[in-house]
């Protein structure tokens, strides 16, 4: 993980920390803000995408190719681009116009499939052999983990004193098992919340072994609607994260984000309100330092809460 | 002018910089970015608000009254709050949502009246003298633009040294004197640029002493809605503002809240986007380092570009 920090933060931000002194009030206690909806690209995907592309391009790769609703997509084109190799995209149909303007941006060639996983995985598949590119997994993939861990580590350096958990968004997981495991090693003291539309019923699958049943979600939070958690992933989550899973609603998600909006004056998606919204609904009652990671601002322009 | 910041800045953020790699192609040269949307209260207003709260309690004022559409209002009940002095805005029925409900939540009474300049002065001449408040001008006061100065003195500390120019919103012209002023005395080097909706022609009263023929300006930047130059601002801007006027379009200024939106991630609001206009599409050629004050990050939630 500390290989992967060195391959890739000369091309990165040491994303800022914020806090508000209204937000502070609302919520009871001190929150800070890890804002990496300031990072390239507007999301943390480009940490793990661009340490991916790296290895990629190592070991002999032609191009990049992966599946995405837009994050990951533009995290991937614009490493490609950085590091001057090909790279294809497939993104469903439904995905947000202000993320496909930065595929398309970032000069990755793009072919539209439909929404489903099933859809995504099997267009992408064709088009890697055809094409024989190197397929970077969005979250169900070690270069992917190991990338992303460089937040963990510039939380540590910049908040580590002051915090006693870390709230975040979780979709397939990649982002959570990275972040969990290295905090959860460096520092065992610090408590690793994730945050899922309660439909995901993630407790269930951690607990039980009872995957969620949805193939994607139907939540404003699309950066987090892929239903599955990743194979790699889903025994980190269960040693670091099992009691540590809150579900939060559409409505509650909503509210995060019109604070954020309106307090912050940050233009955060709605899959980074959705980590906040943890915090501010739900937050167990001996968290007195959280850290939530506002994970991603690439959202349309004429979006309304 | 640093009596003033000496005063205020154990209560106010020393605002950050910002700026964006895209926004640098677009332009075609390097923009930063003082981010004074992320000040107290949303808005550069403050500084010069509380400067003067804390000198009109010093004087014995029984309380403070102003008449506003929004952001000095905030300014003024957040500081009076702040010192613990009674507040009272008389505020246009025409005022964002968001700023009402901000005045309302620094506890400040509010007295609303119709959205004329005529209308506004009267009805607060008329409580000043009913409540004996001390009345603070929202921009031909030389409290509120020495108040003011302090952004100017952090501009030239943070970024004195690699900047040419500073581009900012001109509305009735207080904090376009105060930064012109401190600027012009320090740093004659440093041209100081005001952006305007064009139907302001601020060019014809500096160098014609034709005043604008219109009350209110209709245009989305509701901070810069007064159409009148200040009486103590006038001298000011002949002296160090003449031929440095930029008048700009509506759509040019939603593009330029549109690139801060999408790019920065920053949700400032249409006035503050004002000045980023100027530098997008008339900005100077000789210009090569320009430096955008975001004045205000007040916007309704709801509100679509």
């Amino acid at each position: 993980m500390g290989a992967a920090r060195a391959r890739t933060s000369p091309f990165l931000h040491n994303t800022p920390i914020m806090k508000s002194e209204r937000i502070d009030k609302i919520v009871g206690v001190p929150v800070l803000f890890k804002c990496e909806h300031l990072q390239k690209t507007g999301s943390f995907k480009v940490r793990g995408a661009l340490n991916s592309a790296i290895l990629a391009k190592e070991q002999g790769a032609k191009g990049v190719i992966a599946h995405s609703s837009g994050n990951h997509g533009q995290a991937l084109a614009w490493s490609a681009q950085k590091i001057g190799i090909p790279c294809t995209i497939v993104v469903p149909k439904n995905a947000p116009q202000s993320k496909i303007d930065g595929m398309k941006e970032y000069n990755a060639d793009l072919v539209f499939c439909d929404a489903s996983v099933i859809s995504r995985e099997t267009v992408c598949a064709e088009q890697a052999e055809k094409l024989q590119y190197y397929f970077v997994n969005p979250y169900d993939c070690a270069s992917m983990i190991n990338g992303h861990a460089s937040i963990a580590l510039e939380i540590l350096e910049q908040a580590g004193e002051n915090i006693d958990s870390i709230f975040l968004s979780v979709g397939g997981g990649g982002f959570a098992s990275s972040v969990a495991y290295l905090v959860g090693k460096l520092r065992p003291d610090i408590e690793v919340f994730l945050v899922e539309p309660s439909k995901k019923q993630l407790s269930n699958l951690l607990e039980n072994g009872v995957p969620c049943p949805m193939d994607t979600l139907d939540t404003m939070a699309d950066g987090v609607r892929v239903a599955h958690v990743g194979t790699l992933c889903e025994p980190i989550l269960k040693e670091f994260c099992t009691g540590k899973i809150i579900g939060v609603t559409e409505d509650e998600i909503k509210e995060g984000l019109k604070l954020v909006w309106t307090r912050m004056k940050q233009r955060i998606e709605p899959s980074a309100a959705l980590a906040f919204a943890g915090v501010l609904y739900h937050k167990p009652k001996h968290v007195k330092n959280p850290l939530v990671i506002l994970c991603g601002g690439n959202v349309d322009v004429d979006y309304v809460i």
